[in-house]
């Protein structure tokens, strides 16, 4: 799994820097969150076709988090679109994007709409699935969270042999069980098998007052992305926008035993990020900027 | 009068190129045509600063054109705007502004309809005029003129003395006035004033199929703007999706007797953009491509 950041400013554009979107990418599916103004123009500067985006996530319905959407399924409209589009989100947008795109796109758009205060399964494919869940923010505002599903064992040819496990049994053995043969002699999975590769996940906070319930639902994540639009010295204009600062992101990443933080949503009163690295690795060391144009292996 | 290109490109954003945006300055004055994704961002990059639009001219609504306007005046709302707003567009981008923007923005938009196939008075300012004239699209469209008001003529001091004209007539003689003394003789104006600077105009002809008709709203221009999605080449499809080739739009140029074109709103399967100009120039010489970032002297 891989996330590839768009834009990583707040409300405002500023120092070059671009309202939020990113990319995720779980083995071949290409997955959007948020899409702020221009996402389409920095996903062909980063190498990603629009058409080959099938689910987009909205985390709310604040502009700078989707004046981009209406676009880019315009563009995907123009470039001859057939396969329908699914798109997780407030009931406003769908609202938006009807009341602007009064013309048959050519394919269909497929609304699974994120209801104030509800975590749920959004998206259950064969190899991943992404939930919802509730965050606090001045209009209702969801994260994600993008989970990779628990690997199969793998087998081992030479112990495969030595066992003479007949062929048939081999889906079971990566499902975990052991093998029993005509003699009533159980051949322990661990003898024949190893360790799938490790399942990892991304929890995607988008915007949202400082508040530790929200962790319950990304526990001991791979990556975690939380927004930090101020520094402390701001924490009470952060609370009073329901915004967060650089030491309540790392905070958040400690009490949920994230193993990696990444920060961004900054305020375009800053021009220097540095102070937002340096404020969040006081609290938990392993934080990186969610700088744009960057991709992070989760 | 200069015009500065922020965006170049048809619908589809392509090879690092943007939909459509000008700037055009004329004395303090920044005025926006068109408003294509991202403008603000471009606007940012070259120097322009958002707040210091008053009149902002949309030719069509084809989103190539004005799907960045909604977050530009949700930028400007966030930046504490109180000055009023003058958009002058189709009633359907009022629908849209209005239906996405639904907070007291802080400030009044003022809009004025372009009615299809009207040519009409756009601003009267000190300075400049500005009018919109029909074109011929898909939808209804208008082009813009945008011309300095007839300079004064320049009073010569020394001739002043000489003639002894007093100071209360000065006015009437930068207005072309002669003046007769009290024993009746004439000064003619020519002996004490010289010709005042040249008035400039510039015409964008906004999106439209071929049609020397339009060249009657714009006679001898300074500067003129003409779409080019296509190549001569491609004229047929041109013509059925009401667009024009780099060889029409140097025609418009020779038929309006302008002084100088400049050409834009390539198609996104065009990578090369130096064929457009040779063709062009093969009918019209004084003909530029419109790149983005480049600023033109009217």
């Amino acid at each position: 799994m891989k996330v590839t950041i768009l834009g990583n400013n707040s409300a405002l554009p500023a120092y070059g820097r671009n309202p939020t979107a990113q990319i995720v990418q779980i083995e071949n599916e290409i997955l959007l969150i948020d899409c702020g103004e221009g996402t389409q123009m920095r996903m062909a500067q980063y190498g990603h076709k629009a058409m080959r985006i099938n689910h987009i996530f909205i985390s709310h319905y604040h502009g700078d988090h989707f004046f981009g959407l209406v676009a880019l399924i315009s563009s995907m409209s123009l470039l001859g679109r057939t396969n329908a589009l699914f798109i997780y989100c407030n009931q406003f947008i769908k609202e938006v994007i009807e009341f602007q795109l009064q013309w048959d796109l050519g394919f269909e758009i497929i609304y699974d709409f994120l209801n104030e205060g509800e975590a749920k399964l959004l998206l259950d494919e064969s190899k991943f699935v992404v939930r919802c869940f509730p965050v606090f923010h001045s209009v209702p505002t969801h994260g994600f969270i993008f989970s990779e599903k628990k690997r199969k064992r793998i087998l081992l040819p030479e112990q495969l042999t030595k066992y003479e496990i007949p062929k048939y049994f081999y889906s079971k053995l990566t499902d975990g069980f052991d093998y029993e043969d005509e003699y009533g002699n159980i051949i322990a999975n661990e003898w024949v098998t190893k360790k799938g590769n490790i399942s990892k996940s991304y929890a995607y906070t988008a915007d949202t007052v400082f508040n530790k319930e929200i962790c319950q639902y990304f526990m001991e994540v791979d990556l975690l992305y939380h927004e930090t639009t101020y520094l402390q010295n701001e924490s009470e204009k952060a609370k009073s926008r329901y915004h967060s600062t650089a030491m309540q992101a790392a905070e958040i990443a400690v009490a949920s035993h994230a193993k990696k933080l990444i920060i961004g949503h900054f305020s375009s009163r800053y021009k220097d990020l540095s102070p937002f690295l340096s404020e969040a690795q006081t609290v938990f060391e392993p934080t990186e900027l969610a700088l744009e144009g960057i991709t992070f292996d989760v």
